[in-house]
């Protein structure tokens, strides 16, 4: 593929901004040549960053000065209408303009949700967009939709949420009828909350769906399904429960593997083989998280990124932008 | 401690009744002098498996003869009203009429929480009944409350939830002042579903609480609150995602081990540290879930449990008689 990808980085957003947002750019932009990031943020900082890096291409990491940060706690439709000259808000609408392909940030979840539909915009006919990241599993990765724009949502937006994971799961990772199924406490027919029991009817009804039915949490891990639809209130707790299991028993492991000689010798051995088996069930390798069924591409990625992470979700729009995954959802629910 | 503790167990419920159960209720007669255990279930088939074990201690293992099952699947509500002569719905009348201190079942969640409210029924006062297990972390255990009885909660229950796990921890594991937290999507005032925005200025206002705010789901295994509160739904997932995600990364851990002659070297070496390690991360020594606030006491365990859950779980009886969980919460919140 020689199509280039022009990346628009909120460049402030996140834990370790701007060190960590910079030294992702530069580390995609030194991956794939396609790749051309317009760093937002201030100048003075996103330049002192990018001195660190000698022999980066710079005609691909290019600044766009603006005076503004969005932080972590603030409200995000408060800060989007009050910070015009904010790299997150700045950011967006560079994407919104046609000057940028895709949107990457690693700020506040909220204002990226916020700011996405309301500066971007959803596609006529889209009522909500998810945010759907891809999870570590025993079998590869099942998409978690929605994680973080609809604590409260309608049945029909989940139906909604259901069709465009499907188009995700299918052009993306080119899976063929991607297997459905909603998170619930049983497996029997009676089982489930309210959201549950009214969404359940529709998700049957749905011919376009390979809907298989109910998924437990337990066995998520297995990856038998590759969509998993649950309101964003669960999915959260899904994907936060997931990274802050794997580093205490990924900790546990450490300390147990250290605790004797016979071990410590026993983990000198061990460890390089067992580092590679789990960093497969690392989260950061996948990247950042698709707000689907916008005008444009959008991807959060977390908080705490580092350069890998970001470097990763940076390198993530090549192929959301190549599979055209808004334009699919849009020809299949769009009005 | 010398008084004797009667506990009606349900034989036939769970996946590996009757083996199991009857093994678990061997297992803690013979390490608990003070333990008789009524096994409820078709007496052929309890007598058989009572036979395997030669040196038990009959007089403390008493067959009581019922004739029917109530089945996983089966709706509890409408299985309870039909199967009178069921071992669940026998053992629990058991238990109602005084002839036993607890009833312990690995049998269908729904009906143990039906049942246990019919029954036995609530302490008056209490509108709700949550099922309340305790849930390993880095620095020992939570309870997790609620996680079966509540799918939609009002949050009134919330509050009298958090009450009566303030109560548990206090008196069970003795912990001063147990700290409560409500598990949310992000620290942030304005962040949380409906319910838990709803139910957090009572949480606030209630003076004999200590109700330190929210939790994301990411810091559950670090341990740092006592009482992790929330609804039936989201709790029921987070118990679950528990066991699936250290079973599948304890399952990888393995594989790493044995991926290469050289680690497989250092896995014979590390093995035992690890396992041991491990192991307090296992939900499965913690025995069951009480079922709080009703008038007597009834524990739910996994329906996959093995001879050592149930016996932990009937074990378990005594620490609940003894410290009188559901005497304290009668005090404190009963009318």
């Amino acid at each position: 593929m020689s199509k280039q990808i022009r990346v628009a980085l909120d460049a402030m957003g996140g834990d370790h901004a701007p060190e960590e947002t910079v030294k992702g750019a530069v580390l995609a932009v030194a991956e794939n040549q396609n790749v051309i990031v317009y760093l937002f943020g201030k100048e003075d900082a996103l330049q002192a960053e990018l001195d660190k890096y000698k022999d980066a291409d710079r005609s691909r990491l290019i600044v766009k000065a603006c005076s503004e940060v969005v932080a972590m706690a603030e409200k995000p439709i408060v800060a989007i209408r009050a910070k015009k000259d904010s790299s997150l808000v700045k950011a967006l609408e560079f994407v919104r303009d046609g000057e940028a392909d895709a949107f990457v940030s690693a700020g506040s979840t909220g204002a990226v949700l916020v700011g996405g539909q309301t500066i971007i915009g959803k596609i006529p006919g889209i009522k909500r967009a998810p945010l759907a990241p891809l999870i570590p599993t025993k079998r590869g990765v099942s998409l978690l939709i929605d994680c973080g724009a609809n604590v409260d949502p309608k049945p029909e937006y989940l139906l909604s949420f259901a069709q465009m994971g499907t188009v995700y799961m299918e052009r993306v990772l080119g899976k063929k009828h991607p297997k459905v199924a909603i998170v619930n406490i049983g497996a029997e027919e009676e089982k489930g909350n309210a959201l549950v029991k009214e969404t359940m009817p529709l998700l049957k009804a749905e011919k376009g769906l390979n809907f298989v039915g109910s998924i437990e949490a337990r066995d998520i891990p297995e990856g038998k399904v590759d969509v998993i639809l649950t309101d964003a209130f669960t999915g959260n707790v899904i994907l936060k429960l997931y990274e802050g299991l794997a580093t205490s028993l990924i900790g546990i492991v450490k300390k147990g593997l250290l605790s004797t000689i016979r071990s410590k010798i026993g983990a000198a051995l061990a460890l390089p083989a067992l580092k590679k088996s789990l960093s497969d069930f690392d989260a950061a390798k996948y990247g950042g998280a698709p707000l689907l069924g916008l005008k444009g591409l959008v991807v959060k990625t977390h908080g705490s990124s580092k350069s890998v992470e970001v470097k990763n979700s940076i390198l993530q729009c090549e192929t959301f932008g190549r599979e055209d995954v808004n334009g699919a959802i849009r020809e299949k629910l769009g009005k």
